[in-house]
């Protein structure tokens, strides 16, 4: 036998958590033969939604859950030395697993991975990276940072440019991702000084394929691999369009029921609005990578049903099978070192 | 005869410009009796697309027409000095017209409104100010800043507060606008430094109807009657919105038309689908305001046909009509004035 992916999942965190939680783990683990899931949480209330038993799904125990609405995530992951995530995220740390999968809310995922997980050394602030689906099918957009670290210093958007195409090109496979800084508008000088600054240092980087200036209405055109901005207004943006998409279905589906020919239309185009709603909300993309963390985090949506946490486990997967946490502190560690000597030849 | 209000256009500026411009400014002399307008722009071109005339239509000849596209539009305002933009603005600061109405690119307006007209003493930075078309149908959202000034402080996103909220109350009619702050995360304490010191700033002053830190996700909702934000954050969260919609409803129309099923489905929903088009970008909102400027400046959309622009005039005449400027001016400088007898006394 081969070497088993051995995934921790917190199986309390999510609006669905924990039924559709440990369904998707061992849904995971019969569509991926070489994965074993660690569940952390209540051992009864996992016990009832297992769907398998075999010796690839482990139950470790934890008597505490973090709530989806903990005010001060934070604090929340330093009291709470018994909850579910801070279990699991030390078993990462120990690497008694090899990744961490939560459905459970972003601010005490991102406290967890940066206090316990820890930082890698060559990176300055963690970034969470979502796959963004995009009306271009099959091309996927990834935002990085869309929200870990609130700060906007140039540092920062020009090292999450960084993390997302070390991602990219590891995980993606993609050979030589576009890059764009997302901004005020695409000439050249635009946005404030930080947006100039990280200009500089993005086309100054030869290694990277930098487009220059973009826009947010590019947010899921799929014109570019990668969005590199700040965790502010990466945030801004994306749930910019998760609300206006969110909200254009719901008038849509109002008006539609609001007239007899409305109806029959809406029949008519059933499964056109279900295959545009997988197109803006796959289930498949398999969640969120926190990028900067000494291994994989990987964030799935809070809303998660079993088939949407097993493609976060697949995600966790991938991420393991491509070294990609090694790729990333190779990559950020020799920038670290060209820096000391270039200091040193002063 | 009544007072007539005397509204400078822009008629070079725009997509449509000068056909639509023109044909937009004379229906708006037709629809308000009490508006006269003074177009901009080359005189034969003007003439070529006047539906009327009368003694509420003037023109004044400009030999030339800054480009939709002008990269540096500061420099352009200082160089084209003929320019139609740039001998309207100079017709407002003189006091021959009250008020200026444009189609063209916002960045050569907003230096215009800025360097030409100029700014009212008591304003530090201008804000653009655009009504949100929102999903509650009659109900709007104004964004403040939308993108006229780039640098994130604590101070301009109080004063852009200040800004809408009263024009939105005396040229709105809206007596306790609720105002929510653009933040990462609903909770108190959210975002950088800015953030937090804007948020303590605005739940400070009593004369304002503060709510609280609200998400980008309600950008369209209509929850908020203003939505206090730094232009850059603004912008984004603007852009990613107006995107997000383009490109849904592009995917929705795409999909609509690869089926045979689909297309009836779609022609049963014309109307529903032009209703929502509507919605999410009606004609009838008239522009957005340029705030903080010593005379209203209406940026009109870029793609305006006549209709839009007659709205766009509506809009200028309301905001004339209304005193909006004069208001903004007192109640700013009072703040001013009150800051100054507090120094004073300590």
């Amino acid at each position: 036998m081969g070497k088993l992916f051995k995934i921790g999942v917190d199986a309390m965190g999510g609006d669905n958590a924990p039924a559709e939680i440990v369904k998707g783990a061992c849904m995971a683990t019969q569509r991926y033969p070489d994965v074993e899931v660690t569940l952390f949480g209540r051992e009864e209330d996992i016990k009832n939604h297992l769907l398998d038993s075999h010796d690839r799904i482990k139950i470790i125990h934890c008597n505490d859950v973090i709530p989806m609405d903990a005010s001060d995530p934070a604090m929340a992951i330093r009291r709470q030395k018994e909850s579910s995530l801070v279990v699991a995220s030390k078993a990462v740390k120990n690497g008694e697993v090899e990744a961490l999968v939560s459905a459970g809310a972003t601010g005490p995922l991102i406290a967890a991975g940066t206090l316990l997980v820890k930082r890698l050394r060559s990176v300055d602030r963690p970034a969470l990276a979502p796959l963004l689906p995009t009306v271009k099918k099959d091309a996927n957009t990834i935002l990085c940072d869309a929200g870990a670290t609130s700060e906007a210093k140039a540092s920062f958007i020009y090292q999450n440019a960084k993390l997302a195409d070390i991602y990219a090109k590891s995980v993606l496979g993609i050979k030589r991702p576009t890059i764009g800084l997302l901004n005020i508008g695409t000439e050249d000088g635009k946005g404030g000084a930080e947006q100039v600054e990280a200009f500089t240092l993005l086309k100054n980087d030869e290694s990277l394929n930098f487009v220059g200036n973009i826009e947010a209405k590019s947010m899921i055109s799929g014109e570019f691999d990668i969005i590199a901005t700040d965790g502010y207004a990466g945030n801004i943006a994306l749930k910019a369009v998760e609300g206006t998409a969110k909200d254009i279905f719901a008038l849509l589906k109002e008006e539609i029921m609001s007239t007899a020919k409305g109806k029959v239309g809406g029949l008519l185009l059933k499964s056109t609005f279900a295959g545009i709603k997988e197109i803006i909300n796959p289930k498949t993309v398999g969640g969120a990578i926190l990028l900067g963390i000494g291994a994989p985090v990987i964030k799935s949506p809070g809303s998660s049903d079993a088939e949407t946490f097993m493609y976060s486990v697949g995600h966790a997967k991938k991420v393991i099978e491509n070294d990609v946490i090694k790729k990333i502190d190779v990559a950020l560690e020799k920038k670290i070192e060209a820096l000391e000597m270039k200091i040193l030849l002063l």
